[in-house]
């Protein structure tokens, strides 16, 4: 059976959770706790860190990158990152853009702190931290917001992998409700149509211990 | 003509810089002072980071990775990311693991260190993280030599990108003169090789105001 070892609250993870899903490739998913530094698993990866996708036939993907190209090479049913040259730059660019600067400037200050220090046992939320989380989140959800007002979906009128980089690190925020989602509403009814997609239904389900997500979590019409 | 905006001593640039030369495709490279948040900048790349690369009929490619993946679609001639599907894992995977992992424990503390605070005004190297660079370069570094002992290139026995990556960060780390060569001799030697390549001449002339680089920097024969 084909393995992803992940974090159930990483929106990398969640990322290939949701494109595994969407392309119908039947998977199971382990969580891994990085932190402990297995060495069977440093051995799989050595950067240490997750998802890592072990395929049916041994093959070995690590980094979130990594394994959708592959996955986008591999099983070409389910296109996810357009057709022209230029399609292709935009849906790139915008999973970047999540995966790099929105996850520096508000994803990772979150997680860091609200879900990573509590799973590793390495002390309290750091409110200096948060705070910054906050501010840089305004702007950065105010150009999604602008992305999502003038677009069928993030990157044109195709759905591709940057709804699901996007609705994967929105989907950690609003685990830990940390979305006020009435200040962004076209991202609020973009992310309504990602979160009522069959692929995501797993991620609703998601629990880790000691975090109860809001109500709205799980709720399509939220 | 094509337009690479970049800063000399990025490794995620310099790699750009690599990879059209080795594809021969002309471009003309601009310095671009990120920290000066150039609006007409900030309006091709919303992330406001080098490397953009700019093409002939307007096309705007932000990101290291968004443009590699641009140029080996675009440009297939000198096929850098391999042939077989475990063979585009295993580059792609080095290839994030210098520009993920490799980055955030070695070069980005050196550059960050040492040119960025110099370039952009933002005082002295901070030697806690000087001293934590020169600890994690140790282990990353005798990584780096197994796979040169062990492979003709570092993905295997074709050069591909990983190997245009891994000399972008080695590059930018022997221009400031931190790394101890005689410590891993096959990192050398295949240094050496990539060092002699015509794409790399441009980056040994590279002048930085205020930095030198030591003797061996441009020396073929270091």
């Amino acid at each position: 059976m084909r393995t992803l070892f992940h974090l159930p609250i990483s929106p990398y993870c969640r990322k290939i959770r949701l494109v595994l899903g969407e392309k119908r490739l039947p998977f199971e998913a382990i969580v891994e706790r990085v932190w402990e530094e297995r060495p069977e698993f440093l051995a799989m990866n050595p950067a240490g860190e997750v998802p890592v996708l072990v395929e049916d036939n041994g093959l070995i993907v690590p980094d979130s990158h990594v394994i959708c190209e592959y996955l986008e090479e591999a099983y070409s049913d389910t296109p996810l990152l357009g057709r022209t040259l230029a399609e292709r730059v935009e849906v790139r660019r915008l999973v970047a853009w999540f995966d790099g600067h929105f996850a520096d400037e508000v994803t990772n200050r979150f997680i860091g702190e609200r879900v990573m220090k509590r799973l590793s046992g390495r002390g309290n939320p750091d409110g200096t931290v948060l705070r910054e989380g906050y501010a840089a989140m305004k702007p950065n959800l105010k150009y999604v917001n602008h992305l999502a007002e003038n677009r069928t979906w993030l990157a044109g009128n195709f759905l591709s992998l940057a709804d699901f980089a996007a609705a994967a690190h929105l989907s950690c925020l609003d685990f830990i409700g940390d979305i006020d989602w009435s200040r962004v509403p076209a991202v609020r009814d973009w992310y309504a149509r990602m979160k009522s997609r069959p692929c995501f239904r797993p991620l609703l389900s998601d629990r880790v211990s000691g975090i109860t997500p809001p109500d709205y979590y799980a709720n399509l019409d939220f």
